[in-house]
């Protein structure tokens, strides 16, 4: 999981602080490095580290990043892979000059993209899939810039939102099935895009359209260009993204997250209507599908889990012996409204199922007559081969389990999920998007 | 407003660690300072740092600060005060030993102990109330601790929550009128005292009692003693505290913070009904009587404003520039679920007014057709004299306007306070509270 | 041991920056902590933490301390005592305003002292000397500023050299026997008050004279004016300083620490000649007696151990396995100087002797023939009482040795000390210097 | 410039703290940057960052860094060049597996090299050397490691000195005509190469022999295989390393440096006869030369000028306007050795001039009657083409002037250099040495 963003002014107009506010708005997309590469009239500076966006940046870093083009990258990191050297952007020299690359997803073939390149004589300095794309990128450099990219985005499969740089133009390219989200937006002279549309709010820009799959974007002379790298395919978009990953307010090709998620909660409230006395969530991921599954039932929305709101990176784990003694480091129970009520409680999805089996207990112990699980979503019995969904299979609670099963290990009086039919029509109902962790069925 | 934590093991078990969490609870309470006083074997150590809990603290310094008994502290400080000097908590060296001191609260009489002491050739260096109360301490030194801490209380005039160490024992001391917050806890054989009650959850302890108003507890050989400092005044509960500070988590003397603020929300319903569509609240501060005025009017309760839970102490600040071009960095807005509507906004105050002010245009701007305004306690018209609400009279919106003027200054299509009598309700409906914010009466 | 420094703008300029490099002149009196106070139009503002000078101040701090009147301190901790709560200058309000202390000085009443004033019902926040002396100043606060710190340091019996400041005022003094070197010079219209005349002649001040045992000197209004604090006692100044601590370009009441040291080392080479065929020195405290040694003696100097100059605080501490596999962090042998040869090794003291035997073990390993160790000062067999020499006094190798023992503790071919008259005479031959280490006759 | 250093212990001992150590005792070698990496059971992790070893290393890393081989690397940058990306170790994964390079060197068909594989689509990660020779590694990949090692060193053109670790071996390489020095010891069971033997001194390893020019050094199954890359070439050992770079207590190619400079100080004393007084160096850098220039003339070796030890990377520069009021933050002078004297300043080279000419300003000031400057070395007239001296051309000070010219620059009495002749001499008259700088003839 990433998050990226490129922003250029035409009128030559200094882009680095409105960069680091907008990858600000994306640090939700990736708490583990940081980094942001600028144009400064054609020299490609940067700086990357590990860290939050507000940890990695501070006056003197923003302070020497000037330039009117740059792209910018947030990554969370798979198990082993948080180290420096995969931080983001990748800013290469090639036979064409300079490259800088931010990519939010995961490449299929890179085994065998890699396998191909060492067979080639070439090295590798990271574990990224930006990096097969940039060797990509340099073996086309006969041909124009654009038909580079194009063709090394053909040479690849998986699930991409791509933003690049020269030194004198910024790209913008979404992979065929539109999995990973990229939209355009407008700041004044400036052209923007991102992940996310609450980046564009965040630095006041104005929201233009998605990239559409299959999509390159171009902004080169002050001037937007689109061209088709391949065939759009069939759109699978993440269902992932749509219910966990993506922040509430922004709009994923054309939808509001919020929307859809609140509408899940009623289809849930539909598909599993339970008897209570209050609705409430496991903060914050649950909380848009409990407002909506409280409204259609008709049982009150409260408050029963009280997040401390400083949780951060570099806080110091506690020792198992404090754990077992019952610290609550990150939720606390609001006993006043659970003890003695039959809860219904709302989350968006059950991965590893730990968590959710530490919150009922800490219900149950706060006086809870009964805690009612609901799902605004299908089980997740698939690890993803595109990297959204990092739990490996062996880990999954959902995996060869019953739904009564599941039940009785994390120690709910009942436990229903919202299916996948629920989902998709909570999404719109068309036939876009990828159920591959739900189904099996990835687009690969 | 700061927050302070005592914790004693008579079993001589190592508490840091249990310190740091507890302090971390009380994180909400000041984010400028961070300190942690551990009696080891007679020798007092230290740490306090400017920052928060997780910034001041690591491995290293919970690792050296070893022993059984122990006082934190949290500091959020006034104007000019945030420097190193004044971090707590207080350790010095006097006639009787080592004396560790966190103390939330102020002192009003401040200026004239200050005064008589600097009259007496004592030196300060700090610009601490806790200062004050070392060196009364100090000035008892003849008579035994116990005599010698109730004498200096005694000199003093003013709301506070003390916690004291010396090398073999902890105390507490909570002010006459009960004004700042102080509990006893256990934590199997440990004694924990705490602004809050959300920090006994935290940690894992159990409630125990509040510290009554004037009441010393002493926890010395394993031992919990209660010793009156004064004949108790009326209580004098600082609303502020309950409607704004402590965490909704929390209950303060018997009454559960979440409900209070619930139910002025509805009490808000009740004394300023609206027609409208949706009721939104102000995140987070006025989530709680959110959701207390959408049940009482039957209004739904949902979301409208997303605040990016990132925001921290080191983020840059943008500039003048970045502001005026729309820069959102804590809050976007949830358009789809304003756009059109008649929007009721819930928060727990106006103080300055400027915040909201900017939220109410930010809702018009993504097509509110209403706003209105519903504050869950009434205008604030007075600087506190005891340090709890920061801000000086002249910031203060309400100050010498009439509703209707300050609705206008804030841009809303109408504006309504909860009356004191409401909020008083909501609390209990007993005279027990300070409500000199709302009417310029303090105790003092 | 200490470094202090103080400086006087009349023409209100900023003095911050030339503090700076002032400080660091003075920083081989001492790596643990660094702090300047400034005043800033009658606010005194300072930073101190622990460590070099050019650790504790970067540009922000620099940049912040912005002032005319300002004070600076560099300290060495005793064992225990390097916390930042001793970080000096010590800054405290009292009766009469804002007073900032950097102080170089041990005092031996000190117990004396603080228990009267702990009596008294005062409070201390340091394990400082100047603490003691900031609150004798206070309680002499009816009196005007001059005459409360002539008061103070008549209440003080110790070796010192203090520098004050206030809001429009800079003072120094220095103890009746002159123990602790104090300089006054001039930049330009600027006053400046050291330790060391290598500070005026770092920032390129004009060496004016030394302040008067027992003097005061104080710059106010734009002028220097001299009052006798008490009666000068006989002139006791410390060897130690002399030959160890200060700069060799360093002059101290008119007598140039590098003539006397080469004038310690021809002595030596006159009391305690030897044949050989290299003189070199233990580097670098040795070097400028074995220059000398060489030169009186007629054997050539050269170099026989090269320093690792990185060696700095920072610096991991090789684990005991290491240490015994012989890693050698700072000194390396020269072979190619030593290896058959009679070398005569010279340095300026032996204290514990453990630092020596190791030396002469490595350049016997190396291959010398000889090695015969020449001390240009006699053997220290006592502790000093006024803290200028660490070392307690079982630590010292000397103690209760004859050389013959010594010789063969570090493993010597041959030991001789210069004798203290041969000290003394290369130091000028009057009888002004204490001699407290050497014979235990100390001042007090 | 860089210094490089490998260790294989074959009892699959943990080298990782004694890296360390010998990273440090090559820290002289370039304050740029720091890097080790080890092999820990087949998996390679590194870590490396700008700044002092010290600086980029704490316990933490250290700890971090378990393993049995490992390569490290210090680096100078030449201007711009200092970016955390070209610090090494450089780690790379390619077909055969993981390969970690550490360069001392600088390649003079780079950009023909560089050229070539941009044509091939090659990227770019950093602006080393030390990448090129990678990509040739992992071209040859077909080949095994020692034979795809010969074919890239085959394929440049330069001095190195390089160091290589795959997972199972360690790897030394010096150009055919040995301009950078690496050399071979043992600890133990433990293989150590190095730049300098001062690291294995400082380690406690035995000097075995220096690595030939053209000569590869495999340590693998715990045993040490040579092969030659090339045909040895005519020796052309850089002079600069001898005169300048290389620490004093280290043997170059079994010639002690040490011995060297004071050797080229005795010669030049015969070339460069002069009345005087004294003798002095300009420290550190002259300072052998000038007590062989004083040996051989007689006239006494002493201390003119004193450098403050604790100048250091992160000091903060002063401002113009300081510079001009004669902040003197490195050297200052001892006035009492060269007042009214007939100075004669011995250094190792001008190359600027700048500093030479500040300095001989100073003494003069000082009240030197007269200043003669005495250089162990000829004029330094060519930019060298490998990086040693990274002087532009045009800003050496002797490019185009005649002796006269320079001294009056300087503005010295008198100005001497040693002939090229005589420093030869001195380093022991073979012709093995590059004399590009001076003479413009570079082996390439």
């Amino acid at each position: 999981m990433s998050g990226v963003i490129g922003i250029y002014s035409k009128e030559n107009k200094d882009i680095s602080e409105i960069m680091y506010y907008g990858l600000y708005a994306l640090q939700h997309r990736g708490e583990d490095s940081a980094g942001i590469a600028i144009n400064n009239n054609g020299y490609i500076d940067y700086h990357k580290d590990l860290g939050l966006v507000q940890e990695v940046f501070g006056k003197d870093e923003i302070n020497r990043l000037r330039g009117n083009i740059g792209v910018g990258h947030i990554r969370q990191s798979t198990v082993g892979g948080n180290t420096i050297a995969n931080a983001e952007p990748l800013v290469v020299g090639y036979k064409k000059g300079a490259l800088a690359l931010a990519c939010d997803g995961s490449l299929i073939n890179f085994n065998e993209l890699r396998d191909k390149m060492e067979d080639l004589g070439i090295i590798f300095q990271t574990s990224t899939d930006t990096e097969i794309i940039a060797n990509l990128i340099a073996k086309y450099h006969k041909d124009d810039i654009e038909q580079a990219i194009i063709n090394a985005v053909r040479d690849v499969k998986g699930a991409y939102a791509l933003v690049a740089m020269t030194n004198d133009r910024l790209i913008g390219i979404r992979d065929p099935y539109g999995m990973k989200p990229l939209c355009i937006g407008k700041l004044g002279e400036k052209y923007v895009l991102a992940s996310e549309t609450c980046a564009l709010d965040t630095i006041g820009a104005k929201f233009v359209r998605d990239v559409k799959p299959g999509e390159m974007v171009e902004i080169v002379n002050g001037k937007l260009k689109s061209i088709m790298t391949k065939e759009p395919e069939d759109k699978k978009i993440c269902l992932f993204e749509i219910i966990y990953f993506a922040r509430p307010d922004s709009k994923l090709d054309g939808r509001s997250i919020y929307l859809i998620r609140r509408e899940a909660g009623r289809n849930l409230a539909r598909e599993c209507p339970q008897d209570g006395d209050i609705v409430i969530s496991a903060p914050d991921s649950g909380t848009v599908a409990a407002i909506g599954y409280a409204e259609e039932s008709g049982i009150p929305y409260d408050e029963g889990l009280i997040k401390n709101r400083y949780v951060g990176r570099t806080f110091i784990q506690p020792s198992q012996e404090l754990r077992e003694q019952g610290v609550r480091i990150k939720l606390n129970v609001l006993k006043e409204n659970v003890e003695g009520r039959r809860v219904i409680l709302v989350d968006d999805s059950i991965v590893r199922g730990t968590t959710m089996k530490r919150t009922v207990a800490m219900l149950k112990e706060a006086g809870a007559k009964e805690v009612h699980v609901r799902i605004s979503a299908p089980p997740v019995i698939h690890s993803c081969n595109l990297g959204i969904n990092t739990a490996r299979g062996d880990n999954l609670i959902a995996r060869g389990k019953t739904v009564e099963e599941i039940r009785e290990a994390i120690g709910a009086d009942s436990l229903c999920f919202l299916s996948l039919q629920g989902l998709i029509e909570a999404a719109g109902g068309e036939d876009i998007y990828c159920t591959g962790c739900f189904e099996g069925e990835y687009p690969f």
